[in-house]
């Protein structure tokens, strides 16, 4: 039995190691949204492409308000967002602006339209108004040439916008990986079904199938494999050629009917670890198979899903091309006493509500891995490390929130 | 001009008060993911639906180990998860059970495989076994006539899980608002144009549409809209009849060609406010035309981004269902001084950094409105408050994370 941290950096170093380089696609920019740039973004642009106005005002020659008693200039016509002025600025001269709208050659200043006296076509300054005034200069954004987005990046929707303005309607982004999932019991009857007794609802591909939608990953389901040695090896290296990450759902314990170590002795996968640390979790099993990964998870319905969170998750994001540093762990006070044994780390899933800048941990029910109630009732965890049991009221641990 | 928090209140009251509750739709179960239940949800079993064992085991009377120096029960033959056992389990006798197996008539307890000695059909067990020992009890997660899940709760994977076990294949969720959304502007022009003179590209689109899809509503474009008053009308009465909510960009400044605002007098909507104090994003205007949202949002790329993320996207939650009451605000100290002026609330985008359990935040580059690279380069925002200008680093102030 390895411990839960240790899992994560094995997991986290194969999730690494896989060549992605050439696994991208050109999609359409917004569906490039969440997804990960696969290419350098090159500026054929400047941004903006020309001088243009800050404010609504009047263009004018910073020079003719300078040292000067009485500024009157003539107010030629008028430029809007859009239009291109081909006729130059001259001396004591101004063209009223839009925002937004192209400055006129000639022109350096923008002054505002609140800050000027206009009467027929004689625009009245009272201040000395500077070089530059009120103007977004050509290529203050992006110069043509720059890179402002660089591969790796994660596309969101300033990225669009972005992406956008310089007038990439296609970019090459990482394939997601496609997960397979292939899920174990003979009690197991489909979701229509009327209970019958021993059967209980294939609920698990469903959770699995939700997270993985919300991790941005593509599913490929083999369904329900009976507990049958040859039937299951034949649908987990189904998943395999489909899939980049294969995933099965209990059969992972120790039992007469749980074939999947078996399997991977047998088609030599290298097999990481069998067994970790981590309640609800501990017959997580991780193994290597042709450049592939592969995730045996519990058959218990809460267990799956903290598994996959903690162990696939960060894997499926990282061959996406996402690399998140930070934890999202902060410090929870303990609102509630919570029973614990020590010897693994312990996600008890609870409510967690901020008062005055605090974070409080509530109690939200039964734990037992079984049960899916209590996770329902959630929005956040407390883990409880290794080597500590129970925890009491007012103790301060760390939480996180969940599903976010 | 009115304060952003006092902008936020009135949209909040708004939102709240449109009659959402015929507005649902039933849905596949995958598709209610991240979606809000219309509805109670019954169980119409019990859950789960049968003693199970909750290990692989023995199926036992604990009546049998009670008392007694040498307990040895008679193995009868095995019980598999998803079998049903008929014959009931008579006194001093045994059934290899398989986790999840259900219990067989008669037995109350189940041992742990790793805790007993067999030899051919002999159970030997050297301790005294208790009632309901490794017995997930039958209802112990939800019993019949239970709701496990009431309308108004945000459908995650755990939810989707227990629905599935539940049975429910189509669910009621409320429906999506759609979100319509009209761009103003002379200068705009197709991402896929070359840069002409004058002109830009219409980014605020994309952002818009990308910004509506993270947030799980529907988009209705009617596109580009020239600075025509005529056209401008009919295009936003367009949009409300299609859209909950309808967004304009650009045109809602103070200009000559900004109609907006005229037009919303003209339709007679109840105009709520017509500028925020809020940086970028000050000409924000907020209306409600015949039980619908309208939102006037600047056309400065990263001003619209901002005034979305604060002003729309908590209007759609709540249309959506979804009530938030938690604030994502948490404190952060400054690595850098950032200039400001005070007047208003100003959001500046930052790189957010945990070092040591503290937020920091280091400057990502101008802010200026027009420019979205600083947001690219941005995973949250400092918020300084209207009454403060400047701020220095090693202040403390508050923050978030952005596009979470």
């Amino acid at each position: 039995m390895i411990e839960a941290g240790q899992a994560k950096k094995i997991i986290n170093e194969e999730s690494k190691l896989l060549n992605r380089e050439n696994k991208y696609e050109k999609v359409y920019i917004l569906d490039s949204l969440n997804r990960v740039l696969a290419e350098d973004i090159y500026s054929l642009d400047n941004l903006p492409p020309f001088d243009k106005s800050a404010m609504d005002g009047y263009a004018i020659r910073s020079l003719d308000t300078q040292n000067k008693e009485n500024i009157i200039l003539k107010v030629k016509s008028l430029i809007k967002a859009g239009d291109s002025c081909e006729e130059p600025l001259k001396e004591d001269e101004a063209y009223k602006i839009m925002t937004g709208a192209m400055l006129p050659r000639g022109a350096d200043a923008v002054i505002q339209i609140e800050r000027v006296k206009v009467e027929s076509d004689n625009l009245y300054i009272c201040e000395e108004v500077k070089k530059d005034n009120n103007i977004i200069k050509l290529g203050e954004e992006i110069l043509k040439g720059d890179v402002p987005l660089k591969k790796g990046t994660l596309i969101r929707p300033p990225e669009i916008g972005l992406l956008a303005s310089l007038g990439y309607e296609f970019i090459n982004v990482y394939k997601a990986p496609t997960v397979g999932i292939v899920i174990t019991g003979d009690e197991l009857i489909d979701i229509k079904s009327e209970i019958e007794k021993g059967k209980i609802r294939n609920s698990n591909e469903y959770s699995l199938k939700a997270l993985i939608k919300n991790s941005n990953a593509e599913v490929f389901s083999v369904g329900i494999v009976k507990d049958d040695r040859t039937a299951l090896k034949e649908k987990i290296l189904l998943a395999f050629e489909k899939s980049d990450i294969v995933i099965t759902s209990g059969g992972a314990s120790v039992g007469d009917y749980d074939f999947v170590k078996d399997i991977l002795r047998e088609i030599e996968a290298d097999i990481k670890f069998t067994c970790v640390a981590i309640k609800p979790g501990k017959p997580t099993s991780f193994a290597v198979y042709n450049s592939k990964l592969f995730f045996a998870l519990p058959g218990n319905p809460s267990a799956l899903i903290n598994t996959f969170e903690e162990f696939v998750k960060p894997a499926i994001r990282s061959m996406s091309g996402i690399f998140k540093n930070e934890s999202d762990e902060f410090q929870v006070v303990l609102k509630n006493d919570f029973k614990a044994k020590e010897g693994r780390e312990k996600y008890i899933f609870v409510k967690i509500e901020k008062e005055d800048g605090v974070y409080y941990a509530y109690n939200s029910g039964s734990q037992c891995s079984n049960h899916l109630r209590a996770m329902c009732n959630s929005n956040g965890v407390i883990i409880i490390p290794k080597n500590i049991g129970s925890v009491r009221a007012g103790e301060v641990i760390n939480g996180k929130f969940i599903f976010r």
